[in-house]
C-alpha cells in the first residue's frame, strides 16, 4: 500500500498508563489511545489579512491536516475550484509554542474567493430565515449550489464488489487496530478499486480529508466515486458527498432520515447496513447490479 | 418504566421502503430509520429580543428538544443556574410553517445572563488567540470556571456495579432496537440506578438531553452520577460531563488523548472499552472499588 493511499498521520497515537481491569485483579501497562488536538484553520484571500476561521477538533497528521482543511472549505462550498487554492501550510507565527505549531493551518486563497460566514453549516449559523426543517435544510443545499446529480447517470457498481468493501477499508485502517478509536472513510472507485483511505477521531473530519486529497489530486469530481464510512450516515456525511459529486455511498451503519431525504433528492445512491452480503438500499437502488447474482447464504 | 427515565421522543422514528440485499435476489420492505432534523435555539435574554443562537441536527421529541437546549446552553457555560432558565418553548411564530413549528424552540433566559458567542465551543469559534493545542484548550476550560473536581472526593464504585450498566442502557434504548441508528447516553448512580437514558443521531446530543433533563430536576451538580455513553469518549463529552459535575464517565468504546487528559486534569475518572467484565481506567481509578472481587474469567 503507499503512502497516497493512506497518509499514516505521524501524530496520532499517544501511549499512556492504564489500569486493565479483566475480572480478577487490576492490572497496570502500557496503552495506545487516539490523540485528539484542536485544529485552526485560518484563511488569507487575496491581498487581505490572515483570520482565523474555525476551530476543529481532529486526529493532527501530515498531510491529512492540509487534505482536512482544503476539505472542508470545498464541502462548505467556500472553494469551489482547485486553482483558488494557492497554498496550505502550517502556521509559522513566531509566538507560537512548539505544541501549538502544528494545530494552525493557514490556506491561501485567490481573490476571487467570497466568504459568507453565515452559510458555514458546521456553524453557530445564526439564520435570519424564520424556520427550519428538513426540507429547508435542503433547499439550502441547492442555493449554495450542489447540484443534483443524474439519477441515471453515474458508475454502476456490482453488488459483488460492494459486498468487499468493508473488509478493504478494514485492512488498511492501521490506527483503529492500534487505538480502536477511529473512524474512516474509505474512497473506492466503482470497480472496488481503494484509492484513499482517511481516519480520524471525527467521522465528518475522515470524510473531508478524502475530498481534500481529492482536490489536491485534482480528482474532483469523484464522478465514479463510491465513499464508505465506518460510522453512521447523517446528513453531513451526504453533503460532503454531493458537494464533492461522489454519487455512491454505503455505510456499515444506519442513515439517518434526513441522510436518506438528502440522497433521494440530489439522485445520490444510498447503501446501509453493508455487513458481509448483506446491505440496505435508501436510495438510487438502480446503480446496484448483478443483485440475483450473488451466492445464497447457507 | 417511567417516562421520566427515557423519555420517548415521539417523532424519532421514519418508516421508509429500502431494497433489502441478502444474498440472494433483492426484496423491497418497509424499514425504519432514525429522524434527523435541524433545530434551531433562539434566546431571549432578559428584555433583549429574541435572537437566534445557533443550528444543530438532532433526533426531535418532547420534551428531549427542550432538554437539548437547556443542556446545550450549560455544557457551553451560558446558563449557570437553573434559576436563570425561565421559559423553554417551541417557537409560536405564526410564519413557521407546520413542519418547521417543532424545529424552533426558543429559551427565554433572566437578565444576568451574559452571552459570549466568542466562547461558545460548538462553533466556528474564531479565536483571537494565537494558537491552540490541547494544553490550551483546557486551559480555556478552566477559565469559562469550569472546577476541577477533587480526585479524593466523589462517589465510589464498585466494579461489579460498573459492568453491570452497558446491559441496563441497551436495555432501555428503544429507537436503536428500532433503527440501529442511535447513539444513547445514560445517567446512573454509584449505585448503578438508571436516573435517565437519551438517545440522538448525534452522541453529544444525548449528553446535551440528559444535563438538560438534570437541570430541570433540579439535580445539577451531579455530585453522585456516572455518565455511561454507547460511543466514543472524546473531548466534548468529558467537557459536557465537567461542565454538569459528573465525576465518572465510562465508554463502551475508545477514548481520545485530550478527553484523558482533560479527565486528569479536572478530577474526574474515565473508564473506556467497558464490556462484559472488562475495562481500561484511563484516570480515576482511585474511584473504583472491588477491583480483586470479581471472578477471573474462565
Amino acid at each position: 500500500m503507499s503512502e497516497d493511499l493512506h497518509a499514516v498521520p505521524d501524530r496520532a497515537r499517544a501511549l499512556l498508563r492504564v489500569t486493565r481491569l479483566d475480572g480478577g485483579s487490576p492490572a497496570e501497562r502500557d496503552d495506545r489511545v487516539v490523540v485528539e488536538e484542536p485544529l485552526e484553520i485560518r484563511l488569507a484571500i487575496g491581498d487581505a489579512p490572515v483570520e482565523p476561521l474555525l476551530l476543529t477538533m481532529r486526529t493532527p497528521g501530515r498531510p491529512t491536516d492540509f487534505e482536512l482543511a482544503v476539505g472542508l472549505l470545498w464541502a462548505e462550498g467556500v472553494v469551489r475550484s482547485p486553482e483558488q487554492v494557492l497554498h496550505v501550510g502550517y502556521c509559522l507565527d513566531p509566538d507560537l509554542s512548539a505544541e501549538q505549531h502544528f494545530n494552525v493551518v493557514t490556506v491561501t486563497l485567490s481573490g476571487d474567493v467570497t466568504l459568507d460566514r453565515v452559510r458555514l453549516s458546521r456553524s453557530l449559523a445564526v439564520t435570519s430565515a424564520c424556520g427550519v426543517c428538513g426540507k429547508t435544510t435542503l433547499d439550502q443545499l441547492a442555493i449554495v449550489g450542489h447540484e443534483a446529480l443524474d439519477p441515471a447517470g453515474g458508475p454502476r457498481i456490482a453488488a459483488s464488489v460492494l459486498y468487499a468493501l468493508p473488509d478493504r477499508l478494514r485492512n488498511v485502517q492501521g490506527i483503529f487496530a492500534d487505538t480502536g478509536g477511529l473512524h474512516a472513510a474509505g474512497l473506492f472507485d466503482s470497480e472496488g478499486r481503494l484509492l484513499a483511505a482517511r481516519e480520524d477521531v471525527g467521522r465528518h473530519n475522515a470524510v473531508d480529508k478524502i475530498v481534500g486529497w481529492a482536490l489536491g489530486q485534482g480528482r474532483l469530481p469523484l464522478e465514479d466515486g463510491v465513499l464508505l464510512v465506518s460510522g453512521r450516515a447523517g446528513f453531513e456525511i451526504l453533503q460532503k458527498a454531493l458537494a464533492a459529486g461522489i454519487p455512491i455511498v454505503a455505510s456499515v451503519s444506519a442513515p439517518s432520515s434526513l441522510a436518506v431525504s438528502l440522497a433521494e433528492r440530489f439522485g445520490l445512491t444510498l447503501i446501509g447496513f453493508l455487513r458481509g452480503e448483506r446491505a440496505n438500499v435508501y436510495a438510487g437502488a438502480q446503480r446496484l447490479t448483478g443483485l440475483g447474482e450473488a451466492a445464497p447464504r447457507a
